[in-house]
């Protein structure tokens, strides 16, 4: 299934090593180019990618979603183009409404017309230019959390608390390396010992957070943190995306009790759930395959059991 | 990931339609040209296909084992060669030691020069001329269980009981259309409409022969009858290949908690366990693929629950 990779991204052993983020504008305090402004950037989303989901989520969390307008592109990705894109097919006249452009390629293009590697999202886009602020996903949420501070809602979470810091940074390179990119390290191998490799740290890591999470509620005890946002997106692919199509499948994340609970907890809420798309994503990572030559969509997995009660308060410290 | 049939097999709407077994040659009693003849015949298998898998468990629990040779072809289907065929290359030389022919075409090529269709698995050859006999594979089962009887071990099983034999058809006509060749019809399935319709019948089907097994032992009360060899081959390959390969989604047989001690507690017998081999059932539907272009091969699932107790002995109505 997985197709989505440029070659240049996979090394001599058949890892996939994904490339690294070009645009790296720096919006938010203290930027002249692109300052605290409200309004002013639209976010570039696809609700099946996870990297865009986390984004998505704190902007909700936070209350910044009238601050950043939002784009939302076609789970499917166009194939007669020659060329791996994203469209703003949902739209209808296939045009982002803001920005007047039809593929997120046009963006990245217009902002560098030698840009070569893939057109990624989230794409922050400045709506004065129409250009790429940023394609930045490991920074971004960080700017959300630290420099917007002053729009945020009240009684918005603090998710980068200064004093956790350090540990959500470690917990965070963790994260990406063995889960966020782990599963894609296994579903874009091209030899067998580069997949087993990554499956065997996908599960190694999937078992030491189970463990973790039947200790405390969040990843850091009681209160939602970064880092848990960062996890939730990679468990809410697992069996709809991961255990078929990325060859995944020692376990699906409704067979660990912690993660799967976990997981629910964070789901039933709001600026979780409003973002977790499961059609999207299901659309994406099945029919956006070349080697799907009929374009079969699976019919399950039942996904019925996200509104089942979590029952994790228990595991609050809090009175 | 399936690709296995010929174009000829699919319909209009993109149903997935078996070609009919052409060699129906009567080896048994009252034939002429096929007599009852121990080490005469020689029954060529896949251990990954499930048509063969029920021919070699009715053989062992027969114990006619010793009657009928067996020639094992590799779960991995040749991809050079422009036909979909089967090789005898597990051996040293590459061809079958009794029939000395490297492919299956050879022997139904041999008996039938102008032979159109694919070249399946179980093919009982009779070694005195190299020909196909027959690749009936509903109907061969039928013949050891009723012609061979005086063959067959001390104590054998009568495994289709005259006082039975009406609901046993009548059961095994559902079977085959829902379950055994069901998920077939799912997997080959060239439209999304003929996939999910295939898709339902085989869950519905499941769901009630799950509410059965919650009764009686074996579909048929306290002992094992030709049903259940048919119902067996196909839940003993439903995670490792039908659940991702054939986007049997919905759930897996562990997730079924009567079909899956039911599976266990056949698997544990003899017959079923020497005949099982999951190995040849992975690599068989998953790499004999064309739309697996770097030939990957899952690592999961894990198999270990099969060892597991099935407790099922208090189901029986035998004090």
């Amino acid at each position: 299934m997985p197709t989505a990779y440029v070659k240049q991204e996979i090394d001599a052993d058949g890892n996939f090593q994904r490339q690294q983020s070009q645009f790296l504008g720096h919006f938010g305090s203290g930027s002249d180019d692109f300052p605290l402004e409200a309004g002013r950037y639209r976010l570039i989303v696809s609700y099946a990618c996870p990297w865009a989901n986390r984004q998505l989520i704190a902007l909700k969390l936070l209350g910044l979603e009238d601050v950043f307008s939002i784009g939302v592109v076609d789970p499917v990705r166009p194939k007669d183009l020659g060329r791996t894109d994203w469209a703003f097919s949902l739209n209808p006249d296939c045009k982002d409404p803001v920005l007047g452009i039809s593929y997120l390629s046009d963006a990245y293009l217009h902002t560098n017309p030698d840009y070569v590697g893939r057109f990624t999202v989230p794409a922050l886009i400045d709506t004065q230019t129409g250009k790429v602020v940023t394609n930045d996903f490991l920074g971004m949420l960080r700017i959300f959390e630290k420099e917007w501070q002053d729009f945020h809602k009240e009684g918005a979470p603090d998710l980068y608390p200064d004093e956790l810091a350090q540990e959500i940074d470690q917990l965070n390179a963790i994260i990406y390396d063995d889960i966020n990119n782990g599963v894609y390290r296994a579903g874009f191998a091209t030899s067998q010992d580069a997949y087993e490799a990554a499956f065997d740290r996908v599960f190694n890591r999937l078992d030491l957070l189970e463990e973790r999470l039947s200790k405390t509620r969040y990843l850091f005890g009681d209160q939602i943190t970064d880092s848990d946002i960062r996890l939730y997106v990679t468990l809410a692919r697992f069996d709809t995306a991961y255990y078929n199509g990325f060859n995944l499948n020692r376990n699906r994340l409704i067979d660990f009790p912690n993660l799967w609970t976990y997981a629910r907890d964070l789901y039933q809420e709001d600026a979780f759930k409003s973002t977790t798309k499961f059609d999207h994503i299901k659309k994406h990572y099945h029919l956006s395959a070349t080697i799907n030559p009929h374009q079969i969509l699976p019919k399950g997995p039942d996904q019925s059991g996200w509104e089942e009660a979590p029952d994790r308060a228990k595991l609050s410290q809090k009175d």
